[in-house]
């Protein structure tokens, strides 16, 4: 944690920046593995550009930030005094310029303001993202630790998803699965079966699973190191396939091998996006796949690099990220396969390895 | 949903708010009822105080938005549009100011300070309190189910919570009991054994569950409905209870049991803190009662009001909040008894019910 603490500093100064304000969330951890829950009191690490950092914690949070390792000097406040008094006094006597947490609330940013008139405020992420979009060696163990657990709920789906059942009741049983395998938190879980398929962001409905109409599943948790899982795969019950599912089916496979296959160090993340439009454009998709083709992911399941066009970052070993092309037939079903990967020396490794064929059930 | 937009916006205008900016979060959903992820593809609800509101959403959340039954006019942007761009066209034009999200990310609030630097930037959070502090019958409802639903979870603590176990292990049987009962999120699981006790905000530990040392449990989640659950108890295995720990929780008791009694509708906030503080001050306590007495609870686990000293706000009829009195001996134990209350016509209505004596297991 210290390093990467030198190293925000070391940023910070390269960017003209007099001190970081970083408030629980993934940005936090990340510097200190504090995993302190977004409460509305204040809880912020002082991270000046030079010097030592101070984590400013409610009195009732102490032995929290202590268990959780924190190494920085803790100074807190009680019930009923002011945090950002204390916050202020501890900013560099000269500050000019303060980078906030991209996620830091409102509250907090507008009251910074008012207390702050003369100090410049930026954002925090712009310091901090060149540190997080390369995954450690550990990390990147924690993330495929992340993945065995979530391709093992994959591999019971068998267990839950059954015609006559609801996607509400399959979910409620998928999530105590994710838990059930070893993850500490259940992120998010979409079952989107026939026409809630063509919806990327569905979630669940109350609506009944039937044999012949594609199901997708897309599910995702965080594990006790703090990484997360995400991983989309198809499943059917029954042998009958609608023919214009399948032939889809088909091409999507190939793009998201094809993308696969092209993703790696020295390219960039709209290239890969390309690739897998492209795919589904010789096959006449192409207006179906009505999203980016993935995101970066580690302590958060979503995160920098975007794998979007427009974002011509060069890919570099230790990025990970997902590859998730998909196609929607409005009113009908969708499909999308979806592995996190991670950029190597000269490729990409998968971090998902159960089947990404149509699964029969 | 459509008579909390019509009276946000009165209240917008009272306060000279041309516009509020709700982005995913207990705001809006209470608004709209659409359960937003609060994810990095803005979705913002522009909600004009005179006129018609729009719901920006990214075009993959144009179903979802749908799905949770969004009334107001829809507006889309696709991976490679600008979000801001279509906001900002969408404000009274001659708008001077803008109320945001109290939650609303810090990277968003200064994109728009840079789009907009006329504009003078307020909270949404001083508009939509009054409105979201006074609990319908409906809401008042939907606590009670949420009450009832963390009851049954406390009524099986014997199940799991067995010496020679971890806080861990524990903690996990709790968290998959939270959703068997019928909650469908995990919202925190605390298991503070002996020492761990005495940190208010511990969660859970590889620390081994023992004969003779006191346990607070503190669970709660979020029920279908979107009202969450929270509430305290106090566990020991075993018969042998230390001497401190037993007077002390005498006193607990009975400061708790006063605050309840004490609270209702005229009281004001800090009052019910004080009442529970002098009964513990005259048992030589006060000291060790290190927190508020409680907080607000909705939508969100945590909102208005808190029960906190130089808190003056008068409880009325509807408000819901917990009283959650307790004692840290640091180093040893911790106990705190927690029951989620409404205020009602002439008192309050306790909305748990499990027994506050400790409990041996």
């Amino acid at each position: 944690m210290d390093s990467r603490i030198a190293k925000a500093q070391q940023y910070a100064r390269e960017a003209g920046i007099d001190a970081l304000l970083i408030t629980p969330g993934a940005d936090l951890r990340y510097l200190t593995g504090y995993e302190a829950k977004p409460l509305e009191r204040l809880t912020c690490l002082v991270l000046p550009s030079e010097g030592e950092a101070v984590m400013v914690v409610p009195e009732l949070e102490r032995a929290s930030a202590l268990h959780y390792g924190v190494s920085s000097e803790i100074r807190s406040w009680t019930e009923t005094e002011d945090p950002f008094d204390l916050v202020t006094s501890l900013l560099p006597a000269d500050a000019q310029t303060l980078a906030l947490d991209d996620q830091m609330w409102a509250s907090r940013v507008l009251t910074l303001r008012d207390r702050l008139p003369d100090v410049r405020l930026a954002l925090a992420g712009d310091v901090l993202r060149e540190l997080r979009i390369i995954k450690s060696a550990e990390e990147i163990d924690f993330l495929r630790v992340a993945g065995a657990t979530i391709d093992r709920v994959h591999d019971r789906m068998h267990e839950w998803l059954k015609p006559g059942r609801s996607e509400l009741d399959v979910g409620a049983d998928i999530a105590r699965a994710i838990l059930d395998e070893g993850h500490t938190s259940v992120d998010f879980v979409i079952v989107g079966s026939g026409p809630n398929g063509a919806s990327p962001h569905h979630d669940v409905s109350d609506r009944i699973i039937e044999a012949g109409k594609p199901v997708v599943i897309d599910i995702g948790g965080t594990t006790r190191d703090g990484y997360c899982s995400d991983s989309t795969r198809n499943y059917i019950v029954g042998d009958q396939v609608p023919e214009a599912y399948e032939r889809a089916y088909e091409a999507l496979l190939a793009a998201q091998k094809a993308q696969c296959v092209f993703a790696g160090p020295g390219v960039s993340a709209e290239a890969v996006d390309r690739v897998g439009r492209q795919i589904l454009d010789e096959h006449g998709y192409a207006d179906l796949f009505i999203h980016r083709t993935g995101h970066g992911i580690g302590q958060e399941t979503h995160e920098h690099p975007y794998i979007v066009e427009g974002n011509t970052q060069v890919l570099r070993e230790g990025m990970a990220f997902s590859i998730e092309p998909g196609v929607y037939f409005e009113g009908q079903f969708g499909a999308r396969i979806e592995d996190i990967v991670v950029c190597t020396e000269d490729g990409i490794e998968r971090l998902n390895h159960t089947s990404r064929a149509l699964r029969h059930l």
